[in-house]
């Protein structure tokens, strides 16, 4: 704990989740006092066609 | 704000999901006097063999 | 199915979750082609310090 | 009700799932009195590059 | 992992959380091979006000 | 999006969700290259005696 969940687009590299998931982890741990090991972060890659803002799907903007 | 998240099979056409979207944020925004452009809807799809009702996968049913 | 997660503010009535409940489900079996009793929707009401947009807290906004 | 989601890695084989969700299923209403049909279960498979622990991708372990 | 959420109505005594987590735990291992420790659950109870099925709220049937 | 869901046990102050929602809001602007203003941080707090680890409820331990 935290259990930590990223929805986001796809096509994030491989070395921006790296970087990302460090600089959480070093969040989570420095302010929410976390114990290193227990932060686990998960990433869900969405489309542009399964998102819709304003009533309208992003793959349409 | 609201972040509606929708479980679904897949098989709905990319129309389906417009016309979904459209009516889904018009009673957000009529009913629960939500801001158009806050209404976020967010699709996913699973496989009937991701999912089991009564104890057995839909994909076996 | 489809299983519908509507998370949204704190402060809704009863019978606007009534009015909305019966247009997504309206919506979900007319355009989605979902029958009726297998439409599935929550509610999870969160409150303004529990979301942050665009790096602040709702409630310090 | 329940409505159990299961976030697992890759890999299960269908025999598997059949035989967890059985088990699950009878659990829930041996235990928590639910009704058979009523228990749903879904399957949420993640890769080792969705997933990290310990600051750490699960895929560069 | 597995990561295991359970939504359920309230009204679950801990004796029945207890038994069920242990019961969840044991298939996990035992059919999908998880490592024990590996296995996490978190049960999301949820009112009857906050669920609709078929269109209408659990509560108001 | 990035539309981040933190599940944390209950106990943190509000100045640590601050100082959090600020530095997962900087690293998702920074390495995601997301705009600051698409960056959504929900919060969910659970108890002890709604998780459970190796088969243990976090509460029993």
């Amino acid at each position: 704990m935290p259990n930590i969940t990223v929805e986001l687009l796809s096509g994030r590299t491989m070395d921006q989740r790296r970087e990302f998931v460090s600089a959480v982890t070093e969040a989570a741990v420095g302010i929410l006092k976390a114990r290193k090991e227990s932060v686990r972060i998960v990433f869900q890659e969405i489309e542009k066609s399964d998102v819709a803002n304003g009533g309208l799907l992003e793959s349409d903007k």
